[in-house]
């Protein structure tokens, strides 16, 4: 049975914690020569930065080597559907990427968005299930619904400034945008901020921006597990009022999944959400995140940006060495131990 | 005189043995440092994922480094004709290209598919013999219209499963395809299994499938040097009797080429030369495979490719290991000696 | 104060000069390891072949890594304007790029072609600019409305050449191309033949294609520094008489910025630009080079390219030299003072 990194819903606590602390050597010794030898197929079919070079980065600093993969464009498209006769725009079937690359390299990561056309089938989650299906090395999620490379970075943020974390409040609000974005960023920051024990808020400015029931449930239960509270709020200044960290996202409404057009008229009014600093006054002087890429003055002002407590560059930087940890995890190297022993 | 590996014409079957013996060696012992400071720039003017990762990580593997340019993409745009007034699409000529390449780095390889309008053009492989001209290091076929690379792996699997392959029955099946495809892989099939004195069949619809002539002469002339058949048929049923090797590639018939369309019509009656399970019982408990991607359920069932006879992904994997072997001879590292040294 | 090598007028002729003595250093002993765990981020807002590869290679032979980014392609498009609302294409701003890449790498690179709408905007240089203003680690320049790695990489040519270079003839010639092509490599062969010393003539057809006053300027004062001169001439063959380095450069009429259309139409008659044997034989014997891509017979003939006296490839080798001496130095590794301490 491989051990994937696939979403932190296979990970306990527990185990997520040591990863942390394994990243935090990692930032102090950031050259290492655990992984050489050892190489990573990076599969994009969307765009990146931060991700792209925090692998790249972070595998060639462990000692290894980084394939970077654009499936569609520097190479062949893929089929994720099973049993289909393949005659449309996918050249190859992710049953041969996922062998083929299992042949080459030790580790495989992909970032595949959802389709944007029926939230039933992306919420499913099958691209990145089938390649972990059919790979015989551990695969890694770099977004695809969830995006648990970045509750890392955002925990490893978090635990940084608020220490204890435990009941301390986090507030994740949506944000206004162009498009309707990927869930998968809200999701994980239901997940990982539960799962550590905190007291979430979701701010949102009407039901249909709810996420999905399987991540609102498992935020309550995991709050509740650590006799935390999980809200769900649509009134902006309650939602910030003592809250010890801010984590913004934008995200389209599930009930107009697949329609981008109706989603945005819907969206109009709520412009209003951006994070701005008379909202963050009202906050316990919360530290600002937000996983970038993020648009100025949309999401958040300036003047949240470019203030002290934002910390989304920290976040950004915890990539690299969150990924390093977990690289080191799936491949065995317990870094810890090898620590212990010196 | 620089030795280049532009196709295996140019290579006797005694050093493509050779080649093979050391990929062998390097499959079980991948990593390696005879190419420390060495590099390599892969010149892809089409798509990859096989090839690409292999070169990439094959040359890091052995200590050195490669560098990924898509001309027309990432990079200019070239033009091969020679005495050309350059007021078209391309910046550059393919003489400063080779010669500021050759100044960089210590091999060439490209990927240059035919133009798909005039076979009396393509069929003169002009835009790598152009690089090689003006190389002043070895250039490698990365697929043009031919596959060399994949010719080395084919065998690999091949006499990995056959031991001998002499007078052994392969058999060349053509497939059906959304898309007139190139012809190289067919033209490397039949050139390398000839090569090595196998029976070799080819099985196409109708005479608009034979290969180019130069290839088909080949074929014909080197089996008969090692006293072994070349048979070609459109019976399907007779070809795959007592086959002791299955190879399928799809590619476009020669007559229509440049008229997609036209060719698309008259191919519409052959789907059935799809590779199943019912032709495969005909044979002699032969291995299947393909140089991979595969649009499965066209050129292949379901049901062959997941197989235990398909050794599809093990010519895939054999693709690190020969083209490894062939850049440290092309670099006059001799692999076998060092080792009988040790 | 972080030093950066935005242009070359930031730097002293001295400063430039030990650069290239160290570049020649480096020609001889290409393989160093002086930047083990340092890395690079190239971004690539435009084609490029030279330098990328010579930018990956460079860093690769220092001993550390390069990580190649393509935003609006691979990588999320960058907003430049400050306090601007980003509801446009560009999904995150310069200052976020710029902190988030100082976090994960020690030098960050731009290639970003100006805009070609406005020249009074694109004359700032502002992107490349805004990446150093927010980053804290050096920035390199691949090109912006000046070049200063080719800069380099010419001096190098011109030196090994001519020797001393002090009042020797440097005609740059605008030449003929089918588009308005950037003003960077004419502007920086102004300001580094001028501030080298060397005896300037600018050749164009017309007062419109005068480069920006800006560098025009700095180049009749460094060349009266020297006690130099500075030439400008629409006369071809008192242009080409004794002239003992030619270079050549297309670019587009600053008048006519923004109107490709325009532009072309009122460049027609000055086909006759074009380098050729004729005009090469009125000079001292001069070498002929050019930054390259080059569309050959519309900006030199064949004759020229191909002749012993076109030392373009050398110019382009030396891109990798230069580069590799000019990162050593930003990371303050002084090769120079370690050669002398060997």
């Amino acid at each position: 049975m491989i051990k994937h990194f696939l979403t932190t819903e296979d990970w306990s606590q527990q185990e997520l914690s040591q990863l942390l602390a394994d990243a935090g050597y990692l930032k102090d010794n950031p050259i290492q020569n655990h992984l050489t030898g050892k190489s990573i197929a990076l599969l994009f079919l969307n765009p990146s930065m931060r991700t792209r070079t925090s692998f790249e980065l972070g595998m060639q600093q462990l000692g290894g080597t980084a394939i970077v993969l654009q499936p569609g464009e520097d190479a062949w498209g893929i089929e994720f559907e099973p049993d289909t006769i393949m005659n449309g725009d996918a050249e190859e079937h992710i049953i041969e990427v996922a062998g083929v690359l299992s042949s080459y390299v030790d580790m495989i990561a992909i970032r595949a968005f959802p389709a944007f056309k029926d939230w039933q089938v992306d919420r499913l989650d099958h691209k990145i299930k089938g390649l972990a299906a059919h790979a015989s090395v551990p695969v890694i999620n770099m977004e695809t619904i969830v995006h648990p490379c970045q509750e890392l970075a955002l925990m490893m943020t978090v635990q940084n400034h608020l220490k204890t974390v435990e009941k301390k409040k986090f507030l994740l609000t949506w944000t206004h945008h162009p498009k309707p974005l990927n869930t998968a960023v809200a999701n994980s920051a239901l997940l990982v901020s539960s799962k550590f024990g905190m007291d979430v808020t979701l701010l949102c400015p009407n039901k249909h921006y709810l996420l999905d029931d399987k991540y609102m449930a498992a935020a309550k239960t995991q709050c509740e597990e650590h006799g935390a509270t999980f809200t769900v709020t649509h009134d902006i200044e309650a939602a910030y009022q003592d809250a010890d960290f801010v984590y913004a996202k934008s995200w389209g409404a599930l009930p107009f999944y697949g329609d981008a057009k109706a989603e945005f008229e819907q969206r109009k009014p709520y412009k209003n959400f951006i994070v701005d600093g008379q909202k963050m006054a009202l906050t316990n002087q919360a530290k600002f995140s937000h996983c970038l890429p993020l648009r100025r003055n949309i999401k958040a002002t300036d003047e949240v940006m470019d203030a002290d407590y934002c910390v989304a560059l920290e976040e950004a930087e915890n990539r690299l060495h969150v990924q390093k940890a977990m690289m080191l995890k799936l491949m065995g190297k317990d870094l810890t131990t090898q620590n212990q022993n010196k």
